[in-house]
């Protein structure tokens, strides 16, 4: 057995009370083995936590990670518009070796900002699957399939692409890698391919992820034209059945009204919030203290980067606190340990992935947070610094399933300097060719 | 002339455009000298600029600099109780070596996140000056004048003093400080004393600073007694008064309606936008594209460090964006452009400050930006990124009136350990013996 060992730290408990104590993990089977005091200084690997705080690593519960290569190139518009103008142009574009090199960018921001694993939802997924595999990240990787413009038959394919990269592809790099059947959402996917390949998805034992009440115009259709809530037809299409032994999880989900947050809370359905991304779109905000009093399980997740514009989860802690007050007219709503539980625990359980808790036995998928920094200065209080004051630039080490992937701010799974490089060369050829 | 020259960098413009030039400052005058390519490099100090943008330094057009003692110390509850509760009975114990520690702790955390100027209502003035000549930075400030709660006699002497300490201090560090007058409140300050000492602040020369339609219950309390609107009432008491050569200004504003904005246009009065604050404190939404497009002078404000809890003006800007597309729910409002503006120039203009733009005779108040990192690759845009991916920590350098302030990181005018040292101590020791 090889030892790593955090030492002199703070430790964040599952609570989230603060106590002083070693954390030590065996990076065979990439479990924490204990947290106490004085037990980390004879491990094989000692990582030293003084003047910081070792937290569960940061769980990305929804995304796009290659549309870093679009970080920018287009702000500043509406969903629609901005979809159909300049992202939509520009994917049609993208090649396997594009989507490599962009999910690499996102997963070398992601570790340096102490995200230890992450859901993404877009396509050429073999060439995603095989670059978190270099990167020692956790994921839920998937096929995100759209049949609106399509014939029936491209659309079956599509799908039909979706499910069987979840079936190659669960259980990948030494189980690092999960997946998950992705029809984008429930206006740009037909009701014929829910009802065709929702039932695969249960066969091959992989969850279904969507976007779901993110704008009015993808809500406002269903309620004419079916009479009924977008929750309500997607449970109708199979989604969210507590029959299920997968727990199917939704992005978005701003307008759901009172009956949704509801049946999500019964049927056990994760939400995964993205507030910035649903403020930069103007989309609108989500009853997060509603769905968090009902027992929905609730995560955080940054979307594309060219909705945001970053994939730093510390900055979603702070939207979503802020912007949970804002919607509950209420300052003392999503207040700091909410956020905090929501961007580890919370996305864990909402991905259906391990890892959230600092505790023995659990998987070893940890960030520690260097408190030395003048804005974090005094500590009153170390949640409210997640919460409010920290940035993902205040992250020294990061661990993931034991092993350390990036150590006093230096990443050792990615040549920060040569994904750099290539990112850049193919977002701005990608462009180009799109223009 | 020792001449400082920044060189090989990208510079924003004030039309916010960007181009490849070096830029040449005189620090005998503080100003710069010209901004072209290839002139920097025989100066007698030269930053380094590769990668990188040099922009106007930000402005902080609204705070309460010494508040970074009680950062994170009560979060999660509304204005009013926490006014109540936890942030006067602390506030009721600072000394003048308090309120200096904190105001050296926010100078500290300013120039590195590249602030050159502030504008700071508080108190124990004198104390806050000499920290501000010590650190080098451009300010304006004032003693906060609160009368609700006092007799008569103690009333005129809070109000006296804050005409006092802006008479004595306008002008200070050789000229880098100026000064206001700074009721603190419609609703915190009596009718009389606003009637008897704004004559005072105007034979002063000095400009009035004030929080205005912050919250609703600032906002009913004078529509239900006086009959008229908030800013209408301020004028009434000689505030944003178009005869006079100072321009007064509000900090918030949330709960401005249409005619109030019409009548800071017309006044001139200026508006210091705080997002950040809005949002944590649940107080709203101000209608910052309405004022924008009314033509009223806007700038950014962190407020407080209690109420942030940072005073990193890169998250403001794109909290400022963020709420902006959601208060007009439209993606395109508040738009990235903007938000650069508001916390450079706009910040500059509404505080009566130098500073703002990179362009020759302008103050040499300056911030380089580095470019390199993971999260601001790919750069399709400059602008965008520094309204919605940069953060403070990306500042390499920091120059205000002519003089490096920070320089690869490292604060040349502070020291950083002795700063978050004493600040610590104090913080700690206040809240005892507050408690
Ligand atoms: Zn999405
Ligand atoms: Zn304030």
């Amino acid at each position: 057995m090889t030892t790593l060992g955090i030492t002199d730290g703070q430790v964040l408990r599952p609570d989230t009370t603060v106590e002083a104590a070693d954390v030590l993990i065996d990076q065979e089977s990439g479990e924490i083995l204990d947290v106490e005091p004085d037990i980390g200084a004879s491990a094989d690997e000692i990582l030293d936590a003084s003047d910081s705080l070792v937290m569960p690593g940061l769980v990305n519960a929804h995304g796009h990670a290659a549309m870093t290569l679009l970080r920018g190139y287009a702000d500043d518009k509406p969903l629609e518009a901005w979809l159909r103008e300049d992202v939509w142009p520009v994917e049609a574009e993208l090649t396997g070796e594009d989507v490599a090199a962009g999910t690499r960018l996102a997963m070398l921001e992601m570790i340096r900002s102490g995200t230890t694993a992450f859901v993404d939802m877009y396509f050429e997924v073999p060439d995603v699957v095989a670059a978190i595999e270099e990167a020692g990240m956790r994921a839920r990787v998937g096929h995100g399939v759209v049949t609106v413009g399509k014939d029936d038959e491209a659309a079956r394919e599509d799908a039909a692409e979706s499910i069987a990269v979840a079936e190659t592809f669960d259980g990948a790099a030494d189980g690092r890698v999960r997946t998950a059947f992705m029809p984008h959402s429930l206006t740009t996917v037909s009701e014929e391919v829910f009802r065709e390949f929702v039932p695969q998805a249960r066969e091959a034992g992989v969850p279904v992820h969507i976007h779901v009440n993110e704008t009015t115009h993808e809500v406002d259709p269903i309620v004419e034209e079916r009479g009924m809530r977008p929750v309500e037809y997607a449970r109708e299409v199979g989604l969210f059945d507590p029959e299920s032994d997968q727990r199917d999880f939704l992005a978005h989900g701003v307008h759901s009204d009172s009956g949704e947050v509801e049946a999500l809370a019964e049927t056990g359905g994760g939400v995964v919030h993205c507030p910035a991304s649903n403020m930069k779109l103007a989309s609108g905000m989500a009853p997060v203290q509603a769905m968090l009093d009902a027992g929905v399980p609730v995560g955080l997740g940054t979307d594309g980067a060219a909705s945001n514009n970053d994939l730093d989860l510390f900055g979603e802690m702070r939207d979503a606190a802020m912007l949970g007050k804002l919607a509950s007219e209420d300052a003392s709503a999503v207040a700091a340990p909410d956020v905090v539980r929501m961007a580890t625990e919370g996305g864990a359980t909402v991905a259906g992935l391990p890892g959230g808790r600092v505790e023995p036995g659990a998987a070893a998928d940890l960030a520690v947070v260097g408190f030395d920094a003048p804005h974090l200065t005094p500590t009153h209080d170390h949640v409210s610094h997640l919460a409010y004051a920290a940035t993902g630039s205040d992250v020294r080490h990061t661990v993931c399933d034991g092993r350390v992937l990036m150590r006093d701010r230096e990443v050792r799974t990615l040549d920060a300097e040569a994904v750099r490089t290539e990112a850049t060369e193919r977002a701005f050829d990608l462009v180009s060719r799109a223009e």
